[in-house]
């Protein structure tokens, strides 16, 4: 038995090799591959994940993964072994149920999509996308079929960014928070004092823009001997192992907290990576649990720390010394302020922390709706507009700033939205637990020393792998499963005053 | 037969991506790799080489490869098709009749050997990098051993880098030049002028640098599109495929000589890469010929084009634009000496053009002797210091600036070095036809005009891919084979006067 777990340990690191040469040629993509090679590196990447695909496939070569399933079940292997091999045939079993002619039309399906999409987007018209997403909807609504599911085929999707995770729980947890949102974000809006955003803008030269976001990334505890932060344009984080994690940001030469925000919350995934057990590497016990998982990480350091007044006090001189113009005219208050602003917008990534997950509610609602066929997509314009006018209060003038803005449907990343507002509901709850076992944690902040909130997290959460499930790990952690309230509460505590 | 051949190419090619993913891995590692993912990446690229060599040996699954080669040896297939077929079938033996323990054991050799000598050569200490070496040319005599060979085991090794071409030749060669070389070496110092190299030192920031240095490679001809300009420890030219060829150079703070003499000489390996034609990707039609006349493009472009007088005629008021200081002070004329001063000194890589090929030449008769057996390694310090005096008029005042100085033995390399000369013969009789060829180059350089020489390159060498052997592409361009009379000339028309 112990020889057999072996030989799979060996394969699924094998495998894991080959996954981050893969991820080392999306990094280039992203960053430094010359404009001609574009054709070359689809080609390339496309090869390896066939390769891959084979070695995943191959896993059960002799029957090793059958016959270690049958004893994992049977709790004849017990403990981390028992954990590697279950959570191997889930992932085995979900490739093994889709049939190769269907992975096939799917990946082409998308490949075009994405164009069409950007050509779309590009042109507002919701119209040439359509059949695309039609395509695609259909698909994925198959794919829910070959994977099976309880409730609805909406279950079949998520699961694969949170593991777990059921419709019906997330529906819960989303209209409570609903509930919550809305009548909140009016009461902040009435309350909020008029800061003026246009003082912070300026002329920010990128190579010392670069320094600042260097600077505050590596105090934070990225650490730059496993790492690299470059720009692309699209921030991101690669994780090709926790040896090697590239992370990317973007500058505005006219805003230099768009890549702080940015850059803050890359280095929370970043350090997710890099606290990842490398003796596990290439097993799912040196993998991250889930993208919600993932998303609280990121979220804890953009929000609850790297929006904090103390983390300001800590950084702002620095940015005052680096760009005196504006700084040395906008005081620390002021400057948190606007920060903090609150201000309902049409597009998500640009959204605060009152409004962002009413963005992500829409959203879900309407994939939902998709997935189970209880909408007709041509009226997606239209159903998209009316809730945005009802749950944040904004007009939609147009649809490339409404159902088109997201790249996501057009990549087939249907039931990965929620992951969102789970990572800010994970990130606020485990802040609040956090803050019972750390003492005076904002005095650590305004002194710049962030190394026992890195280490809380690691310990806790990142050197665990997929050790436990994501509601698991929350109850084990917070002793209690998944409750918004925590977040409720954060965001009353911080905009209701 | 067609389909066959077809097959044959759709293998190649799937080589060929593998290859260049190999490629793109190697140059990450020159450049960005953060420091604690090397181990990571060793193995990284150690497995996709693994793959790489058994899609290799697979080449001929089904026989497919051996009935091709009957096919085209017996002149059933000919024209392109029949080079591809024979081209293919010698790199197919020469790897199948290396024993894959063997072929472990050289690599496993190897890897350790490059770090005792990086070692060695910081501690000055010769034996510690003794018992390495030995193994090392033992290896390489059973490899010569393996493949086979004519006259000399070290026949055997010169076809790696520079197919067709014999020792004897090679001995032939080097053996006129250095007939020539010193004599003529001491003629050049006794006429040169006095200039002191001193003058063109002083501050000179790398961003500002890193601008001039692309901008002439841009103007040269390098294709940023399909490629770019970096920065490693070595400079180096990695060809990923025709539309992606990364080079990278090298800055020096207090001496801006440093890098732009590397840049050039990459842009021209560069161009190089650029230029093979990328339909025949993966296939001997899309590969370069050899080592020898790689080195001829980098040669070319670096001293017969970029330190010609015509060249700074053209950039120099670039230079001293962006460095005033000290380049204001400094003439044209007095920094074009300064750029090609002769001076005897220890290290190969920053030889002048006259004394360069002594540096080669005495590689060369050591590496023939080690090869052979007719000299004790141990004795190989004496031998390098002796023919350094001799030769060159140096004296070698440790082994780390003596024979300590080249990577390349440490990794096994040997059969290598002649390329360098062959580069610089093949530089000089191409520079020779083409100039009249082309009216006017001169004239053209110094208006900046270097498409009618990119494109002379491109057509003759470049898109030939392997179509010729290296001797016999030397014959149908220039007329003759190889003579060192060109490069000769070369040396006695821009030293002699």
């Amino acid at each position: 038995m112990k020889r057999d777990i072996k030989i799979l340990i060996e394969r699924l690191r094998n495998i894991g090799y080959l996954s981050s040469i893969n991820a080392s040629l999306e990094w280039d993509q992203e960053t430094y591959l010359p404009k001609k090679a574009l054709d070359l590196r689809a080609v390339c990447i496309s090869e390896m994940s066939g390769l891959i695909h084979n070695k995943f496939i191959n896993l059960d070569a002799g029957g090793l993964l059958t016959k270690l399933h049958k004893s994992a079940t049977s709790n004849k292997i017990k403990g981390k072994d028992k954990i590697l091999i279950l959570e191997t045939w889930r992932e085995y079993e979900r490739a093994r149920k889709l049939p190769e002619g269907f992975v096939r039309e799917l990946s082409k399906t998308l490949s075009i999509s994405r164009e069409v999409w950007a050509k779309a987007r590009k042109n507002n018209d919701f119209k040439a996308f359509l059949p695309s997403l039609q395509k695609i909807v259909k698909l994925m609504q198959r794919k829910a079929e070959y994977l099976g599911y309880k409730e609805t085929p909406y279950d079949a999707l998520i699961e694969e960014f949170e593991p777990g995770l059921t419709t019906t729980e997330v529906e819960r947890t989303l209209n409570e928070l609903k509930e919550f949102l809305i009548p909140f974000l009016k009461k902040v809006l009435a309350l909020q004092s008029k800061v003026n955003g246009k003082k912070l803008r300026g002329k920010f030269p990128l190579q010392e823009q670069a320094e600042i976001n260097e600077y505050i990334a590596r105090t934070i505890g990225f650490d730059f001997e496993a790492g690299r932060l470059d720009v692309s344009t699209h921030p991101c984080t690669i994780g090709v192992h926790p040896h090697d994690c590239r992370i990317t940001t973007r500058y505005k030469v006219d805003d230099v907290l768009h890549a702080l925000g940015s850059t803050i919350h890359e280095v929370g995934h970043g350090m997710y990576e890099q606290g990842l057990p490398s003796e596990h590497f290439g097993t799912p016990l040196g993998q991250s649990i889930s993208l919600g998982m993932h998303e609280s990480q990121s979220r804890m350091w953009e929000n609850q720390i790297g929006k904090s007044y103390e983390f300001w006090r800590h950084f702002y001189p620095h940015l005052q010394k680096k760009f005196p113009e504006p700084f040395k005219k906008v005081s620390l208050k002021d400057f948190h302020q606007i920060l903090n602003r609150v201000e309902p917008s049409l597009i998500r990534t640009e959204a605060d922390e009152v409004t962002y997950n009413l963005h992500i509610i829409i959203r879900f609602e309407i994939e939902k709706d998709m997935i189970e066929g209880k909408i007709k997509l041509r009226d997606l314009p239209d159903i998209w507009n009316a809730k945005y006018k009802q749950y944040i209060g904004v007009n939609v003038p147009n649809d490339s700033m409404g159902v088109l803005q997201d790249v996501h449907w057009s990549g087939g990343l249907i039931g990965y939205f929620p992951t969102y507002t789970l990572g800010n509901l994970y990130a606020a709850q485990f802040y609040k637990t956090m803050n019972n076992e750390i003492k005076n944690i904002p005095k650590l902040i305004e002194k710049g020393e962030f190394g026992p909130i890195k280490k809380w997290l690691r310990k806790n959460i990142h050197i665990k792998g997929k050790m436990h499930t994501a509601s698991d790990l929350v109850k084990k952690i917070t002793g209690e499963k998944l409750n918004s309230r925590y977040f409720q509460e954060y965001l009353i505590e911080k905009y209701g005053k």
